[in-house]
């Protein structure tokens, strides 16, 4: 094995492209792309944003917020939203294209043109780490998106991977394996 | 829009799939497969891993760890070290194929068969949430996974997706867009 040391650097594969969404206090709707971040622990997510994103501001406000999967079909829209700041550009929602629809379960807009997102409620903000913690309290999907079972069909939904190498976006491909049950036959 | 809810999920596209390493109190290395997690904030990581897991035990007796992106060439190994224990299994990690080389940078096992790896320090874990941040202090990459440019090429690395709703592992496709740029047409 011969492996080339690059230091330490931001990098994991895959990242997620999370749109990341909140009222103002004028009730408009803002949204930020963000890269880091996960599931923090059971129906809770973790996202690191920075504190003077407006959205932060928005989120730190309202308490709640959804975060919507970024999309091929919707990739230059979600780049936009990533690239220009709410703070100084206040229709950036709208000049983006998209629509805020209000959740039924958080005071948060949902975007119509990202078809699956997480509801959730503020937990935490830590202004050290800039690391935002939110109760999932419900996920929806558009009904365009899910398969013949019902549920989200990924292949439908296109999400987002991003490349922190390349600063590409790279879409999801086929089928690798079977969770909890391709390791079996090592037993 | 037509959304249909599905409640409070744990769902996220998409997820990792992080192979998380470290040296037990006997020097032998040990492995767990980890889906909840991701950049926690600037060169740190962010992992939810139970108490009980026996990687769990190794890393807060160590102090350090290894995170390795599971690839579809590896999918079984991958997928065998998330379902068997290593508190029942001592033999997991030689049992799933895996050789252990030490990490130049952390007292932690780097993965022979995985070509990509954040070599971590251990920050902090949370007993309430189960979650571990860790300082990342190096990244390798086997040469192998290299493109012509010398960084890490994702086409040769096959990192894979986990998909929370089927219980599957996805690879990752063609590229989709260009990050910091794409949205520029909007502006």
């Amino acid at each position: 094995m011969s492996r080339k040391n690059f230091g330490s650097k931001t990098w994991l594969y895959p990242m997620p492209v999370l749109i990341v969404a909140a009222y103002g206090k004028d009730g408009k709707p803002n949204a930020m792309n963000a890269a880091w971040g996960g599931i923090y622990t059971d129906n809770t997510i973790g996202v690191c944003i920075a504190e003077s994103h407006k959205t932060t501001q928005d989120i730190l406000a309202s308490g709640a917020f959804t975060v919507s999967m970024a999309t091929a079909d919707r990739v230059i829209a979600c780049d936009y939203v990533g690239i220009v700041s709410g703070n100084r550009e206040p229709g950036k929602f709208a000049k983006a294209g998209f629509h805020a629809v209000k959740s039924e379960f958080v005071n948060a807009p949902l975007i119509a043109e990202l078809p699956m997102a997480l509801e959730c409620e503020l937990l935490s903000y830590d202004k050290e780490s800039n690391f935002m913690t939110g109760k999932i309290v419900n996920v929806s999907a558009d009904e365009d998106i899910l398969g013949s079972d019902g549920q989200i069909d990924v292949a439908r939904l296109k999400p987002i991977v991003y490349d922190p190498v390349h600063h590409t976006y790279l879409k999801i491909g086929d089928k690798a394996g079977t969770a909890f049950s391709d390791g079996k036959q090592l037993r």
